[in-house]
């Protein structure tokens, strides 16, 4: 009894819109702290900061308490992924953190409390699902563009070895490398460089090049189409839901049922007629 | 009496085509002249441009009183925010300049009379309010950039703080450092640099590339997604108005009215044979 | 008659198809020979390649001629801007180029053959007039962006003149320097520099980026959009013509003819019907 | 007979979704292996991965050899152009390589092998043909983006060439320098040098990059356009056959019949009452 009442009061909480706003400014208090944190600051404001910082790990471990307690169902607390990132993230931001090494970490962790933004905006949340469920339809061209990428570098490793292990050592320098000529990123200093051993090297560079702008261009062409094709379909289904604005579909059963009232008037008259008949007999 | 006949006389040259190019080509001269005094110039030519930049803001002044006598209401002017945009950069430009720090910032604000171009040609206003209207419904994608920047930054400058303060040293330094990884300007030398302490942070640069160009991208498709919609519509509204092309809805209601038409027809002919047996008998 | 006669033949002349296919085999020559002219050669090549020159220069006067010649109306041939054009090209290549200066005016002219090859394949001709009427329709987004550039290198040159005046000595140089900003190259080192007296001038940058980058976007996206729009009405309009498509307005029609059918069918009975009244009597 | 029976099981091996699988792992496999090469090794490890080589060499002929004699008619192998691709790539890894010259070819060529990913996964041999499929149309773009940069390249050659050479010589080397220009790598370098000399050509490098951003752009609004109206096409077709949404030419053909029925009726009626008008007499 005593435990439901609780439990009604914790489920008040956590549906109040205040305290969702409070928890909001807390996240965005704690990613200032984060940032604050960066700066060069007396003995006194680091421990003050430090102060605030176990205040905000309470103030999260509690929140997180209560929207646990405030389910009905434990177990599909823990079905929700962003329950279970908020609970990772609280906890693990729990661990003491005293010598130098595990501090580092611990401020790291701390950072990550800022994705709790996403967590808790719902907005934010629907365009981080929509982005994550984008990417499997590119899966093929992703596909394609690494073996491109992993032929141009074992080609180049191969090759340019000896010019410049440090740009074409082993085939993942090699990855760092083709990558960066992707960006076009000093990529003509790297070709000037093998150009000086192997004169014809700038077809590997421009090939390389060409291939992958253009299947970079594909896949980009490819999400701008997806996107586009289920905007007008929404749109599409939208606009006929709202305005109640029929399908050919529905004009064709209405003129259908057009023909058949007007088979049966044309049967009808020659009955009438018949009945005259008779009379008239 | 006096006023009101003044007052339509202002109205008149408001509205005067003549007065209005005479306008632009002032502004044009002064945004010329605005170039011309950061070439180097004789004291005679110094003398002049600045005799002529007097003119202009005393022309600029005349200009902004009349428009603002001939409204019919004095509240009203202000409630435009081009006018307002107007008598701010003329009054400031007004302010007299002397000492050198202050000259400085005269100059600049002779600048912004410039944009006295936009707020002059109907087009350049109409596109900019578009253009700015088109950002708030970008603002979730954007937090959301801005929260993966503000994360990678926390943790770069965390990590490499000790490597390069001039790239990593708080968080401000760092997300002008994460912005130029982004332009990819010279990023693989600030990798280069991070890798020789921490040999993998090339997963940090390129999963923020990655992450950041993701969001990039879908920003852009965002807006072209939203700009082709607003023209379909436009488009689509246009024609079914000017050519007068009936909706399927309109088709559906003809129908209907053509299903009424026959059930009529299906009874009175059952009457006329009514009729018909009456005479019979 | 003897003229005309001779016309007909530069017509038949003109529109062989093997003649077309040597002049674009000659043009096409002429550019290797431009190509040619670039790398080192012996005094004996450089002769033949100065012979050849001559040749080609002879041939397109040759072909121009008659062209000239074939036209039935003198005055029509120059009404063709490409006609124009390649008499333009012809003639400047004629001039004789005995010294240094000109010699290397002559070979610049001699270039601009290969521009023949634009004027004589009709689909880049196709090509390049529809890229030349896409410009003006961008024409108020080019001049708020050449707006912006105005400002921000009137601004620069007024503060930063005195850091680094190889990059913003006066308004034009500082409006190459704004462009170098604009494609990301080596921004960092030209903000870098002006960071060192203004701190805050990463604010003058970035705001820099954002604008020209927001509204190149918006040009871009003005071009895909009236593209696809041309494309699409293209597109419509051959479907429906080609397949014979009836629009909604054609089953509007169709739908009316119905109703006056059946409405005078809804009075046709009752007339039958008099008639029989008649006979009854 | 004893040889179709052993046809008939190599058609089942060739079919078995297991043996498929476990091509793509050997294949998988040899992509590692040729990545593994890259890296320093001691020779036991050398001699372990020339060994394991060997045994993917064989398997791969292996592999080949059973499904050319699954085909029933032998000609058809070869005019799958996978087929060819795949049997050419397997018998050039077989040529033996001992000297030192010839050892770096045969690793590039087993390099290749990873290229029979793609000819053994539906999925992305689909993706490259309408890769290919997408170039042609491009052409004449293309060709025009051609036109520009080799014009540009005889200019800058003629003009810069005795600025920097390295940069400059000849034609071939200018193309370079101006597709490096193209990708804004360093391209303000390369223009402060002829600057030095040419004070006006920036005009040369702004005009080429206008030219070649503007072609360029319109050919990826070419490859857009393309996609998205087969997109389109495609998505309107499966729509319209999936879903039995008739077009509107099918309800043109309803109302047609409609007409024809209504225009029996209005005929039928009158035959009726002269039916009538006989009996009555």
């Amino acid at each position: 009894m005593q435990l439901t009442k609780l439990q009604n009061q914790f489920v008040k909480i956590r549906t109040n819109k205040a305290f969702e706003l409070f928890v909001i400014g807390v996240i965005i208090f704690s990613a200032l702290l984060v940032g604050a944190k960066t700066y060069e600051m007396s003995p006194t404001l680091h421990y003050v900061t430090n102060l605030l910082d176990w205040f905000i790990s309470a103030f999260f471990l509690t929140e997180i308490t209560i929207r646990f307690l405030a389910e009905e169902r434990k177990k599909d607390f823990f079905k929700s992924m962003w329950n279970l990132f908020d609970t990772v993230i609280v906890l693990v931001s729990l661990i003491p953190a005293d010598d130098t090494d595990m501090a580092v970490i611990a401020r790291l962790v701390r950072v990550f409390r800022v994705l709790r933004m996403v967590s808790i905006i719902p907005e934010l949340r629907i365009l981080l699902v929509s982005l994550v469920k984008a990417l499997p339809q590119l899966g093929y061209v992703m596909l394609l563009m690494f073996i491109i990428f992993y032929i141009y570098a074992a080609v180049g490793s191969t090759l340019f070895e000896n010019i410049n292990p440090e740009l074409w050592g082993d085939i993942t320098i090699s990855l760092l490398t083709l990558f960066r000529v992707m960006t076009f990123e000093d990529w003509t200093d790297v070709m000037y460089e093998t150009m000086t051993v192997y004169s014809w090297s700038w077809i590997y560079y421009l090939t390389f090049i060409f291939l992958s702008a253009f299947a970079f261009l594909n896949m980009v062409i490819g999400i701008v189409v997806n996107v586009m094709e289920q905007e007008h379909a929404a749109a599409l289904k939208e606009k006929m839901e709202d305005e109640g604005e029929p399908t050919l579909k529905d004009i064709q059963a209405q003129i259908a049922a057009l023909q058949v009232q007007l088979s049966q008037l044309a049967e009808k008259p020659s009955q009438d007629t018949t009945y005259v008949k008779v009379n008239a007999e």
